[in-house]
């Protein structure tokens, strides 16, 4: 079966950042081939309790996609007081990935919204926002310099993440909805631009998979997660 | 003070209405000025338990404000279980107006789930959903049509809203955000291409009007339904 | 059809507003037909967190209907964490009329708690909640003012509340539930006793109305009111 | 200290069962001195899932305070998700004391919902509500049975309840609000007329008692029950 | 019917309270026959609002079932913000028996927290916790004692808490889980070590019971609190 | 530093899986030294609606941490209505896991229930539910299929989990909780008994890992693994 837009296994789908896509400090709406998720970051002065008087601010991150995302049907809104598991996974993965790269002891007692809300679903979100989230961090931090709020650049490198998987055998790299869902190990791999790894994760549901194919998805990884790092810098360089 | 886009008392903002924004069968980003709304409709099989057997259809409507949407701060999350009293009369209000122009006997056993989530607010954003929903549920319709899954057409007329407001002793069209925060006086117009009203609503917190103002304000509201109804069939024109 | 209580088209029902109807400082049972209201009014230290250090006041509203208050089956209480969504547009809709007569700068550091239970509906419980509580407030407020806990008198005119709606092509006033259920379009008018109007807020579910049927609407509402206005004067008259 | 109402230890406070206080077709006002609570009872088509089918009964029972119905301050409403556990652990006790009354195998597979509201609270709401509601339960079987919807007729026999209570080293019957907060020891005592005990439930906050006083706690509370038992029946004879 | 483990009516199970269970400062295994509650008692700095300043403790009780513990099927968590009744009604007996016997003015300005979670279910779980975590204190404030966080010994006397019941006419001490089924009666009886009361309650599901039953109860239930008594000093022997 | 249990990098704690610990089906209290997780499993009628009528059967797991299994203060109780983020991941990990080595086709239409609560917590609990479920899972399905409920055999394959991590520059296998807190990186490794990965997840709060730490954490944590499913063997030749 051909990739969608005519892609080898080792690459991404067409990218962009559109950065000040709304009026916040950092807002950029990340689009992976059809996956399209805004990514805003604002900071708000103040921290939460355990840090209150630590001179050092915080960052955290939500993720939810809008009901009308999803290319069947309509999601529901997580408004009976019970937040879909599915998106408190995701979320705390997109802060702790996020918290990794950011010196939090320079932005003052502070604390960092990344929302990452998915407008259109087609695979990939959780890359898509940490990928994203990232750009909108750099406009945020960008603003809070030029208001000088920040002691020093509290970004220590560049992040991005990408998604891999084995699809009918073959390794996979930036799956979109239809190859998600047939995956039978599907991973996510967040990289900051040291070549360092932030986190790795993935699994089957209901599949297994070798150490070999371990190795070939992280391999498949890197040349995706070079392509986006590439991406992001060109976003910023505009 | 001049108002924003240089435009008269009884001008409203820029309009646009992008139509096929995401996937979603409608799915329209209203735009009024700075406000901008994503309005999305789609169709579910099954209707809720009152209506089961009926050989009729039933429509609601959902509305959010995303996080990053408000231009100070950021609004938190209808998460802990507890909807935001504002949002759940918006939500009310949208669709007891769609409902005023659609045969609801003419779609079959299916839900219409209309969603206005909000990216930008700068005031207006209910009758930016209420204006922006319309078109969607147009291009809904015409697709199920094309399904041959409608009996008739069921929309029975156009429909459109705007707010006017009394600031500082004049009656003002379409208010953004900083006109809103200092109007004594705000009231919301829905009115369908008939010339009917469909809702009419309007108050002050702490303020009164009289007759006088209320005959003004619904004057000048007609001026700017005017500019809507005709926004409306140029985007759906296209 | 003739009316209930044999009224004409103009005349709202048998009105009562029964005053130390329970200890509460303002205790007032609100009678429109059969429709009966328990209208409260408390004065509690503290103001919310965006007032305090701020020496003025604040005043909010509850509404609720008993469960037993319904003429067919049995309304479920609101204790799953979701509050009916009519319940937060009524009792949203009581405070703000309410403010508007109020001046909170007056009253000192204080919440004044309005809550307003239905004992038994039969239609217009919203106008009849507003009403009651505008009696219930004099009541609390001379209470206050008794123990010199006012820096002046804080009611600034009289407040009333009528529903009107469009029957069978007939402009009623002061529906019951039979007209309220048969209404294609209904109107609920708030006006102070200064003439001016507080909010104005009708429509129709899936009924539409003209220019002409509004201007109706506002006159025969303006002669409910004044017998409204009249019962409240005789009510603390006793 | 003389007790309210200049009564002997042993006498309950002016009770009165003010019936058909609104349209549901069991609606008793209860009145114990200044204690007021209303209590309805409704019977509703349709049972729980672990009875369908079963050809029975059901009965519930709900209990609640109005926000303005305490003595001092305020009670928040229990609309955040979380029920008060004072109010859970007594209608608890409401619905198992009425049901040991009650042969729901004759009822058909309806769910008779009692709902007791406090108006009004100066101690001993839980033994008003039970009293009271049995009389509501009363007329409810009366207009069930006009129409024919019993097989036979469901009460076995009267119930009533009453407080006791160790002050100041005295039992006393019936304790209102200033007792309650100085007894020591309190125990509402729940019977039939055939002089059976249906819950016996009492202890102290922070105090203990003997042998002795328990014994001195029925009596006294046989005593108090004679005197509901004669009001209840003086109550049906109107 | 022979009882479990061949005793007599007024015989109750094989008792143990296993001290030291987990690490926490109290943590007890009280095991009735098969009934198994992990009873734990742990002091944490701080009290409720209504007490702060007051230079005086607090303590307070949590009851919860583990899934697993019921002998059919499975018992759901109290996840979705509604906890079960049942819990929120045995919860505020532990908390309420137990303060009765400690000293709250001795401990400081921290909060004693009681969890009894069940382990394992088979009849007499209230009453397994109230005797287990009485075991569970004494060990809390031993520790306690030997930091000389306490100006005296706050446990005023010893206490324990035992089920008794009528079935098929015989009245039998620490109903086991067919028992309590079959049970028309059902009383739980909770003493201090000098022979008082501190809680007495029971009742029927249906059932009611002659004064000679409620006198029998009490006898056959101080024999079974003798068992317990001694069975709790031999535990804290070891 | 030494490590606790004076063990080497690549070993793990003590370890025992003791069986039968409560009357549940499979019932396991798994230890991994300190850490002692209860894990049961049991077989229900029924599966969720999205799978009604396929004839197979579903698996779920829940995770918790009773309040006293904290070695420092109290974890407060899920009860409101919002469950922990980190137990909803931990979870939805256990389940994933759990159903890549069971066939639910051979079950019939019944769901497994999988309850993991951490009765004592020093580190790895996830992974110690994960390993002692699967010996629960085993005792589960041995006793349906001595009551002929199983058409196969519905376990694939041996599955357990390990914790690996970096802590002052050595990698270490199953983390004690002073460990876990001082590393830098923390990933858990589930594998089955035929080499296969079921899942691989790991990242830093606030740290980054080379290539080379991933594959030497690989490595240490199959020497982890082997220790395990010897561990699990031997209690279920018991």
């Amino acid at each position: 079966m051909p990739r969608s837009f005519d892609r080898a296994a080792h690459e991404v789908r067409p990218l962009s950042f559109q950065r000040n896509f709304t009026n916040a400090a950092g807002s950029v709406l990340a689009s992976f081939g059809d996956t399209r998720v805004l990514c805003t970051a604002v900071a708000i002065d103040g921290v939460p309790p355990f840090l209150q008087g630590k001179r050092q601010g915080w960052m955290t991150a939500e993720y939810s996609m809008l009901p009308s995302s999803v290319s069947r049907g309509r999601k529901q809104r997580d408004r009976g007081g019970k937040v879909d598991g599915r998106s408190v996974e995701i979320q705390r993965l997109i802060g702790r990935a996020l918290r990794s790269v950011v010196d939090l002891s320079v932005i003052g007692e502070r604390t960092v919204w990344v929302d990452c809300d998915v407008i259109q679903a087609d695979g990939g979100t959780r890359t898509a926002s940490i990928s994203g989230a990232w750009v909108a961090l750099c406009d945020l931090f960008k603003q809070m310099d030029d208001k000088r709020l920040l002691r020093e650049w509290p970004l220590r490198s560049q992040l991005a993440a990408v998604s891999v998987g084995l699809v009918d055998g073959q390794v996979l790299c930036d799956l979109d909805y239809v190859e998600d869902s047939g995956a039978g190990v599907d991973m996510n791999l967040v990289k900051n631009s040291d070549g360092e790894y932030v986190e790795v994760g993935g699994g089957g549901e209901g599949m297994t998979f070798s150490r070999d194919v371990l190795e070939s998805m992280l391999a498949v990884g890197d040349e995706g997660l070079a392509q986006i790092f590439a991406a992001q810098k060109a976003a910023l360089a505009d």
